[in-house]
């Protein structure tokens, strides 16, 4: 199902595209080989999408917004390329990896580059109050790849580790997206309030929603393989879940399954967590945050961005059903 | 020989030591113990240095001085732990290195999370053009890295490309200190184009010299090994400048050594290079950058700040001799 804002805002979306390619242009040829590698090979645009709508929500109309949107973006590409290195991470957007392609230095370097450019991006603003929104994020952000580190060696990981992790690593740029987005439109406190609360719930919705569909999605669907949290050691809300309230002989079965990171348990894993009405219980959580994005919404103006931000929270709980 | 500035602006530099040690305190307790294990141990600090002599010199006295000077080495810390992963060395300031002692993961989000903590403390400024100067260096930085690698395989470089190199990697973080200090004491146009000529010279001459020592130091001097530089395969002034007037038999025996990165090489390439007068002509080099570092400061009040700087520059010299 095509979503609602890439009608919208087809055209913010295509100048968008165009000022990402412009913002990595750079006399070093290989800085701008590489980075296009993965800068344009497209993507969801979701964070510039919030950005976008919520600042033509609140009536925003000045060219300011595409250069805020595509430094969100390039933040967020710059953490992709360095995860890629971290995680050895062979495929991104349905390519090779940077670090695939190359190698980790390239991964590493051209990671720097991107960040660069981003920062460049948010210096150009002339409100300084955008600007340090968005070094806090950058540092929050970086925090919760440290603190993701450095659960790696636990053999468990609890709910409130999880949420703590995915608040930095996915809504905090969810949240400045549409912070900063409201600090351009000179919005009221309240309404920062709500900008705030909406994106960061959408943000924890939405990587709630991709850790379930991990688990749980039809591949023919998602277009993505099932199975690779699992595969690649990683604790996620399915299996924090599942665990919670199983005895302790399926416990133990789990967590050695778990450990093998071998696809071939992967079915009886799933076995294992169906015990538990493990779907429900996701859905129970993933709907709290979808719920609260709604809610807030409502306190906005009502337009046709708004209600394209709307179709972007529906979409999400459609996959899932 | 004790430097004059570790004298003169004692104060500040434990400052400074404070503020570097209060910036990397976090929540997440692995990313201060990890980067508190490069950024608390030492290094000569001249970055930083030139930053607050500078602005000394000019009659600055301000706060904002040691802020604007540990976000530029917070900035330059950064840059040594991501160099460190790339590269594979296992020493950093003569402990070992954060990839050495953790692995590359925490060496590459590490380094991201003191990018961040730079980039926070370079928000915190209200002038834009503090700011801007110095998330284009962060650009000219990476750009300088991406550079270095992409001439990695070559198996020359020319001394153009040598030069743009060192403009980018270490004079560009030498210019932006002095002028981001300029800015802050706002001074006048032409002070501005003297402080960023002094200080691009300044960075040029300090990295010749490094390439120098690595060649003709002498450890229990110096305190470094020599022949580092070859043993990465790395291609710096001494080799680049013995190649441009040797013959060609002696230049395929020079690249054939330089090729194996043995150590047990090392003395038949300093005796080929020497044959060419090697030496003296990275002393003219080096000395057309240092002059050039005198005349500029001579455009600068003088008092004893701006001594300091040109002790600086005289120490720079007095270690080649």
């Amino acid at each position: 199902m095509e979503l609602l804002y890439k009608k919208i805002i087809f055209d913010e979306l295509e100048k968008l595209e165009i000022t990402l390619s412009e913002s990595i242009n750079s006399d070093i040829e290989l800085a701008t080989e590489v980075s296009g590698h993965i800068v344009k090979s497209g993507g969801k645009r979701i964070r510039p999408a919030i950005c976008i709508l919520v600042a033509k929500t609140l009536g925003y109309s000045e060219s300011d917004l595409i250069r805020l949107a595509s430094s969100i973006e390039l933040l967020h590409t710059a953490t992709l390329i360095h995860d890629d290195v971290v995680d050895e991470s062979l495929i991104r957007r349905g390519k090779e990896s940077i670090q695939a392609k190359w190698d980790d230095a390239h991964g590493v370097l051209v990671g720097d580059f991107v960040y660069s450019k981003a920062f460049q991006l948010m210096a150009s603003f002339d409100n300084p109050n955008i600007i340090r929104e968005l070094a806090n994020a950058t540092n929050k952000i970086s925090e919760g790849e440290v603190l993701q580190l450095s659960m790696k060696r636990q053999s468990n990981l609890s709910e409130e580790d999880y949420f703590n992790i995915i608040d930095r690593k996915t809504a905090e740029l969810f949240k400045v997206s549409a912070v900063t987005a409201g600090i351009l439109c000179e919005c009221s406190q309240p309404e920062l309030d709500s900008l705030n609360n909406f994106a960061t719930s959408l943000g924890l919705a939405f990587q709630i929603q991709d850790d379930i569909l991990d688990y749980y999605g039809q591949e023919n669907l998602t277009g993505k393989k099932v199975g690779k949290d699992f595969e690649e050691g990683k604790f996620t809300l399915p299996i924090i879940v599942s665990l919670k309230t199983m005895n302790q002989t399926n416990k133990t079965r789990l967590l050695s399954l778990f450990k093998t990171r071998k696809i071939e348990h992967f079915a009886e894993i799933i076995a294992l967590m169906e015990s538990e009405k493990t779907t429900e219980q996701l859905k129970t959580i993933f709907t709290h945050h979808s719920d609260e994005c709604i809610n807030e919404l409502e306190k906005l103006p009502h337009n046709q961005y708004r209600d394209a931000l709307e179709n972007i929270v529906r979409n999400l709980d459609s996959r899932l059903t």
